[in-house]
């Protein structure tokens, strides 16, 4: 992905483990792009009223995803307490997301791979908040 | 405006104190505004160099305030954890902007306009999170 | 409101009508924060199954107002081409979004006064439509 | 990718080419991300003047690419129009972003990557196009 290498060719390179700020915002983006479509194909299903707190989560998630991916990206002058409020936001959308997918991962296959992506972010924002509090 | 309205004929109504919840939508969607146009402002001021980090934060702030009324404007099965979070980091990131613009504000009447801004929609940031602690 | 001072201190002015753009990043504003709790308003109606529609158009409508709010209302280096393109697709949003928000508006207060914003959006893009057209 | 198997567990499958609308979205993900990293690549170098009308393109479009990722991947009800001229107006931004970045690609590895990510998202847009006019 194009991202990883451009994160290497910043002029002031990162203090904080590049592995682990890259996977960040790669999962950031694919939960994005995972929640928004899960939220569409919710709406999209018959029993959509059983799915309205799934929605909801799945709205919640995309936007806290595509918030932290552009604010935990940027490396010029980062302020580390709005990264890792952000970061503590996104790990809060993404585990609350994945425990509301888990719950229709068996009769929806879009719930279920939402699920499975959230619980990547969260655990990618889990090894991204290990590695800012490092020193 | 209409948010004010249309907040009152959620079919839910929130538990939230509405008056400070609308504020802090309210001033969110201000402070994006004012914080994208004070990013672009500076990008266009000669001493653009001198403004970096103000750039950088106004860019984070702007990204911060959208995630933060649109996740806080949801009344549906609201997820109070994705909530205080996201308003956490919605003031951090308009006290660290405010902090910045302060310094420009003597030569620069966009950055004096982007801090009074960003001050205003921490207070209100910090009036939601007070009233989201009350049972 | 801020915006319209902030405009009026960028250092390179622009050469479209100041008061027919500020009025459109504004309404995109408002367009964008209504658009996002009505969709969330329709969510908790008991006949969401009826509102699938309005929803998903709802959403639309705020994301293409919050890209256009942007983009618009950048004064440095503009692009006409995606100023323009931008434009239209947020006009094309906030009609489709009207049109169907209206025929929910009898029953639904939050989406007639949804309509009422997207309409008001929609003659604010057409009069900067008009506004950057001319030479 | 989870977005291609997202798509394809809709309950209403897209009338358009599925893999030429995966390959669109995927880009614009791929392709905010990317710009967003050049912006903020682009604050930190020394030459930051003769980059500003970069990062004001690089902004523009990643503002774009996320509101065509959200717009373009709904499946539920989708409305052409504003598919269609959210589509022209993320051509327009990565075009121009592109040509620009190209401008500094000898010396900046960044907006090397960055121009070549634009000419990748601009193609699957234009494909995208072509599919979405075929009846």
């Amino acid at each position: 992905m194009t991202v990883r290498e451009l994160i290497e060719t910043h002029p002031h390179p990162t203090s904080t483990d590049r592995e682990v700020l890259v996977r960040c915002i790669e999962d950031c983006f694919e939960c994005a792009a995972t929640c928004t479509g899960c939220a569409d194909a919710c709406l999209a299903e018959d029993d959509v009223r059983e799915l309205v707190r799934c929605i909801r989560l799945c709205l919640d998630c995309a936007d806290a995803c595509a918030a932290a991916m552009r604010i935990l990206g940027r490396q010029t002058d980062p302020h580390p307490p709005t990264q890792l409020n952000t970061l503590e936001a996104c790990l809060a959308a993404c585990r609350a997301c994945a425990d509301e997918c888990e719950r229709h991962a068996d009769h929806h296959e879009h719930c279920r791979l939402s699920a499975e992506e959230c619980r990547r972010c969260e655990r990618a924002c889990e090894d991204l908040r290990s590695a800012l509090a490092r020193p």
